[in-house]
């Protein structure tokens, strides 16, 4: 299994959603040419990504989009199901229980843990929530290698550790913290703090503009 | 008001966050370098990064915890709550009105809309929802310059340019679409299927590489 670069790995959901889209409209085959018009990515890069999934396209024909929706499937693994589970039952956390494209992306949570959960033992969304005191021992016992962090910012870097200490390789973290830990650690942020940064000053800037 | 840089922005919710624990601790004052070592920043870029708030450092003590916060929260428009509407109140949608942490980040959701609300006119986490033929009235009546888009892809594009029509100026993006908008409305895109597509592709060639 080659590590395909990063840039194409973030592309590749852009074409699964164009893919399903031509499907549900009855489409059949689909050239390189038309993905790249309605992504706003080149051709040549374009071919250059589905090369990486191992599909050849027909002379003239262009690709079949079945074919090529399971070959991005299986390149992202969706097509089969990891389980994970959550640490951090906030209004983030909750919402990531509840929120049902995860599993048609091959991840499914199988457990929360919070660390004074309103309801411990209870089910939200399907999804059992328990104490953090019964991490160590479930994570270990269930063999799950997912975590994704939802904890205030001052316990992230804590409960990351103690994720790692019951074999997890990956986290998906979406608090604001840059975690510190081993650089074999698979972490993807999802800083939704440093995206409104970014808008809320724009709009400042925009709106001081127009006033001055 | 001077454009900063979009990773010093970046950067800055950070500092804030630290700050903020700090003051909770009981600290009056930091040093840069500090700064620096707990966020893995380099100390001369933080001290850049803390020039654009226009706070100056007190040789040997540093800089007063309560006025950098200040001033950083001023720096991205977070003293001011800025009004904000949501389109596409799905799972995800549901998650960011019930987001508390948003208000604390200068944003405050004050309608929704979506195609099929469960209960039009009926209030979530205190956000009045409604369907979407409301929208462009409801738009020009409440001067709200910021939307938040979660509907499904394939609608992403129509609605941005509906936004637009309704006199929005920037457009926080939480679905997977490039959006193809005029060159000056600002847009933030939090991708989540990219992140997933990089982190459960490195989690496959994890597994492959220690089952090999």
């Amino acid at each position: 299994m080659n590590a395909i670069p990063i840039l194409t790995l973030k592309r590749l959901p852009v074409y699964l959603d164009l893919l399903y889209k031509y499907q549900r409209a009855g489409m059949k085959t689909v050239s390189a040419t038309r993905i790249a018009d309605s992504t706003d990515v080149h051709m040549t890069q374009v071919r250059k990504d589905l090369a990486f999934t191992g599909v050849v396209g027909i002379p003239k024909v262009g690709h079949r989009i079945t074919e090529l929706i399971s070959a991005i499937e299986q390149c992202l693994n969706w097509n089969d199901v990891s389980s994970c589970f959550l640490v951090g039952v906030g209004h983030l956390g909750k919402a990531l229980l509840g929120y049902s494209e995860l599993s048609r992306k091959g991840l499914r949570i199988i457990a929360a843990f919070d660390l004074h959960p309103e309801t411990t033992g209870e089910y939200l969304h399907g999804v059992p929530i328990y104490g953090m005191e019964k991490m160590p021992n479930l994570l270990s016992r269930l063999h799950v290698h997912i975590g994704i962090l939802c904890t205030p910012s001052e316990a992230a870097q804590e409960v990351a550790e103690q994720m790692l200490a019951g074999g997890v390789i990956a986290i998906w973290n979406f608090t604001p913290v840059k975690l510190d830990l081993p650089e074999d650690v698979i972490i993807e942020n999802i800083d939704m703090s440093s995206s409104l940064a970014v808008l809320s000053r724009r709009v400042a800037e925009r709106m001081m503009r127009k006033t001055s």
